[in-house]
């Protein structure tokens, strides 16, 4: 029985195609797996609660070494996210490009999740990303295509992702991409990401069947 | 007489390297050319409102196109900011690297002041970004130094910034950049980091008397 995370950060609430092909996904996936669990964040809809001094402190000493305050600020405003991602299996996230990449909402999210001595540590043998054995899909839309020249150099959100995300050990990540300015254009778009995670959602049936 | 656009952005209120030499900056710049003037902007403790659909509707909208509402829903929400960075000659943005990239609160504010129509706009002659003959000062603060190999590819702040503020048109950019662990690093690399705001308060003369 996996657990899904499933994430928005599209500032549309209307008309999001990142977050109809999450939801799609998700449905998807749980048709072949029914008995896979989901939580839901909106990073948008329900945006996140400010950081403190304290809690940023908290955020860069290990978990034995904080004071009581980051502690407790830590439990508080962090942990819930934090322990969402550790606990999950698979993350389905929905995360347009905007100007060229991650939305704001999404970066913020990042910014709460990477915590040492949670998602990574490090000592004598270096850094080490501790989120093992998780896949991620990530549903990206954009207006172009950036998938080569000229455009890829500007692409600041699949590279930053797979880097960021690597960094915390998660490297096992498929992206399902729309992009199109015209309706005909992201129509079409729209139904090859959704043939598109057809077939992801049957062919990972497997992975689940062997937890 | 120059118009100065002051930014900050780090999570933290207090011991902020970015927010202390962003703050350096402006000190010794108006110490150099008195008669400019000085907008501030607190990304965090002042964080901006929230987008609706409909003004993110009209970001992608031409302005001589958008609906009433997109057109109401702009001069409320994001008008602004648009104009501020408009009417600036000068910006001086505390920029910290987080998760080596930009602070989330920055990315929500570059998805606030990207705007067709009004920071760049593309036409027959193709995509032409509307801010020129600007000048940035990037104060940035980081754990390590991503100058050289091996971190140079994990650097997704200075390229990113590059490009979307290329995209608007600002190619003028500096970057100040702090970082160390230790706190004799820190305290080092602070101390070089003034001095070359120094020089670049003091050289900058001549721009702002030829306004």
């Amino acid at each position: 029985m996996a657990k899904i995370l499933h994430v928005d950060s599209s500032s549309r609430s209307k008309n999001s195609n990142s977050r109809q092909l999450s939801k799609y996904f998700v449905e998807k996936w749980i048709e072949t797996h029914p008995a896979d669990s989901v939580i839901y964040r909106d990073l948008v809809q329900d945006s996140l609660v400010p950081l403190t001094d304290t809690v940023i402190s908290a955020m860069y000493t290990p978990p034995e070494q904080r004071t009581e305050a980051m502690s407790s600020d830590y439990a508080t405003l962090i942990d819930k996210n934090v322990q969402e991602v550790i606990d999950a299996d698979i993350y389905v996230f929905g995360v347009p490009m905007y100007n060229f990449s991650v939305p704001g909402a999404f970066k913020s999210y990042i910014d709460r999740i990477v915590v040492v001595g949670r998602t990574f540590s490090y000592g004598a043998d270096g850094l080490k990303g501790l989120l093992q054995n998780k896949k991620a899909f990530i549903l990206r839309s954009s207006g172009s295509n950036f998938d080569g020249p000229p455009y890829a150099s500007m692409d600041f959100h699949e590279p930053y992702l797979r880097a960021i995300f690597g960094f915390i050990g998660i490297s096992d990540i498929t992206f399902v991409k729309v992009d199109g300015h015209s309706e005909e254009e992201i129509s079409a778009a729209m139904k090859k990401a959704k043939e598109q995670i057809d077939h992801l959602t049957a062919e990972q049936k497997l992975v689940s069947a062997g937890r």
